[in-house]
């Protein structure tokens, strides 16, 4: 879904003076309603503006996009909950609907938006989110949040899967209310581990890619399920998305199987990925079962980056913001240089926009101007020291 | 070293109103003379107090120690350095000392009392740095970190270890060098890989365990070594631990090979680790050799953490702080219960006074009035969000 930009016209509303690019330029950067106008280096001769604003030789780069959130499930708003700890995803899904089923506080009090404001204060200008439906929420917890993105329209970019939380064949409602989600305005169909939860490879997908096919819809599917199982997921979901002609509107959450994949299997799934066009979201978990950041990259397989759960029933984690979440990926993959810690940027801005539409993705005239800058020497440092930025502004307009 | 507390005089020099510990009960802390006096249920009457502080509800835990830092290596206090990743330790170890050549900067300004104020402000009362000694830094960085730590005399308790970064046997001055340290005033002696630096199993052991003895200091190595060199470097220091009755003063840093041992070897090595009093430091590395914190745990080894490497010639990451540790581990290890979490702060505190008998290691009375106050609800929020304190208190004086 990525858009090639394109020159603007030169009516400003505001100069940033004294930014710094990523590669070290010194340029000053024009906006005009909303989007980026133009990018001259310094002492270039640039039109008048209404404003401008010194940034001081910071660090500019695009806002960042957050590429799987739940907004429905985290509890940040409410007193601390300590957490139960089931040991099985079945059991993980039956704990939250009991919990749900004893609530009756709106998302926004369990601490939606509360989230989204954390979430901008990291530099998240865009996200995606996954709402669950089931039986217990069927489309309640989709309407709220429609109404949350209308509320957050023009801080942050809010993209809704449609979540099948608790399976398609295993809840029998639920086929229908994806459809009757995506008429309300969700804007992916989701899925979740056909084989591990709903006990077939086949129907759940062909309930997915229907949905997907009948309503020109891209598809994020929840994939927990490891080994072969996982694997054979995957490659049905890559094979689907070839048939159909999907390619670069699907996306596998998590694929936790890549982890458990041999190099031959590795190879051939990461190569049938690439050629189909489905990409890779990564929370960059910490334990045995992250997804090969670096191979499935050499394999040129997209691979974008996303908080997952932050204090909900399923996780009483709480890293919240893409700086942070880079960090992680040095952490867990020992990134050292600063090429290869600089590089990680791009699975939370280019990449994503690429996959997803979401964000600016790159900093160039005619692209929203949504934009970060932070108060560090190189953008390494915006990394390691998980840095908060001091400005971040969507479509030319300053939220924090 | 651990000390068993006991009660003080009751002439109080402040009173901590409305304090809960990290069990949740309320409380009144009696400080005086730079120590606790009296915990008291809140409500209970108290003598009477120079000056009182309302800590608002804020939970309280002792100060906390990190088990590994390296003062005299951070940069943090230059301009940010491209990272030269080296490919081995080795390397590693080469590019420091050509850095070292051209660089007349004192460790002041190469940031060692920044990276003291970061850890401060991060709660960290107490630390565990290993200083170089080698051919090119011979004891001038330890005579620079001796200086450092008067000043720092009252603010941050800090433990020195000589450490033979370049090796003992391969870099024939360090031996001698060692002793020296010792009779300067570094507290333990160091170490580093037998097998994978010195080539020899035995001779810088030797060396080691005889300056212990002789001066009658505990012991900290660096084991870098993996496989079955490194499980063999740690059962001999066990064993000449067990023969030499220097158990519960000696350390193995970082220990890597105990993430390569199937379950039969683990078990050998840690039964051996226990008997012997063998303490295991680990920073909670993030790839694949971090050794298993919680199979180490069950099987009675003490292990504490530290930070490691801080923005230096080793490794650009720069997080700081012991929360920020435990969080990693909950991270790396998936530990999800409330109890897992909180228990992960035994690790910062409890573990690391009885090993090195640094800070106060748990709050009682007549234990040293180092304590840090967080505005959270329940303890491993202060992990899961990696929270600073709102107050830390070293002796009894705030310093945040």
């Amino acid at each position: 879904m990525s858009r090639e930009y394109g020159r603007m016209p030169m009516d400003l509303d505001l100069l940033l003076r004294k930014a710094r690019l990523s590669d070290g330029r010194r340029v000053v950067i024009g906006i005009a309603d909303g989007r980026i106008a133009l990018i001259e280096e310094e002492g270039a001769p640039v039109p008048p503006a209404r404003e401008s604003l010194d940034l001081a030789n910071a660090v500019v780069l695009p806002g960042f996009t957050d590429g799987h959130l739940h907004l429905d499930k985290t509890l940040l708003g409410l007193p601390w909950r300590p957490h139960d700890a089931a040991p099985s995803v079945r059991a993980r899904i039956e704990a939250e609907k009991a919990f749900r089923r004893g609530e009756c506080s709106t998302l926004a009090e369990r601490g939606a938006e509360k989230l989204l404001e954390l979430a901008l204060r990291h530099g998240t200008t865009s996200l995606r989110t996954h709402v669950d439906i089931d039986d217990v929420t069927r489309l309640d917890y989709l309407a709220q949040v429609l109404e949350i993105r209308e509320r957050w329209r023009g801080r942050v970019d809010i993209q809704i899967v449609a979540f099948p939380q608790s399976g398609i064949l295993s809840c029998p409602p639920v086929a229908d209310l994806l459809e009757e989600a995506l008429r309300m305005g969700a804007d992916l169909v989701g899925g979740l581990d056909p084989l591990g939860h709903d006990g077939d490879l086949h129907a759940p997908l062909d309930v997915v890619f229907g949905l997907a096919e009948r309503h020109g819809r891209g598809i994020d599917i929840h994939l927990h399920d490891g080994g072969e199982a996982g694997l054979s997921e995957i490659m049905e979901i890559a094979h689907r998305t070839k048939v159909t002609g999907l390619g670069g509107t699907v996306t596998i959450s998590h694929a936790f199987a890549l982890a458990d994949a041999d190099a031959r299997a590795f190879d051939a799934v990461a190569g049938l990925l690439r050629e189909a066009g489905v990409a890779i979201l990564s929370s960059i978990p910490g334990g045995d079962r992250c997804p090969p950041l670096l191979r499935l990259r050499e394999a040129g397989v997209s691979v974008f980056f996303g908080s997952d759960n932050v204090r909900d029933c399923w996780n009483p984690a709480s890293v919240v913001g893409m700086a942070d979440r880079t960090m992680l990926a040095t952490y867990r993959f020992g990134l050292r240089t600063d090429a290869d810690i600089a590089g990680l940027i791009d699975h939370v801005t280019r990449i994503p926009h690429a996959v997803t539409g979401l964000g600016p993705g790159t900093l160039a005239p005619g692209a929203p101007a949504d934009l970060l800058a932070f108060d560090v020497e190189t953008v390494p440092q915006i990394v390691v020291e998980r840095r908060l930025p001091t400005l971040v502004m969507k479509g030319g307009v300053r939220q924090v």
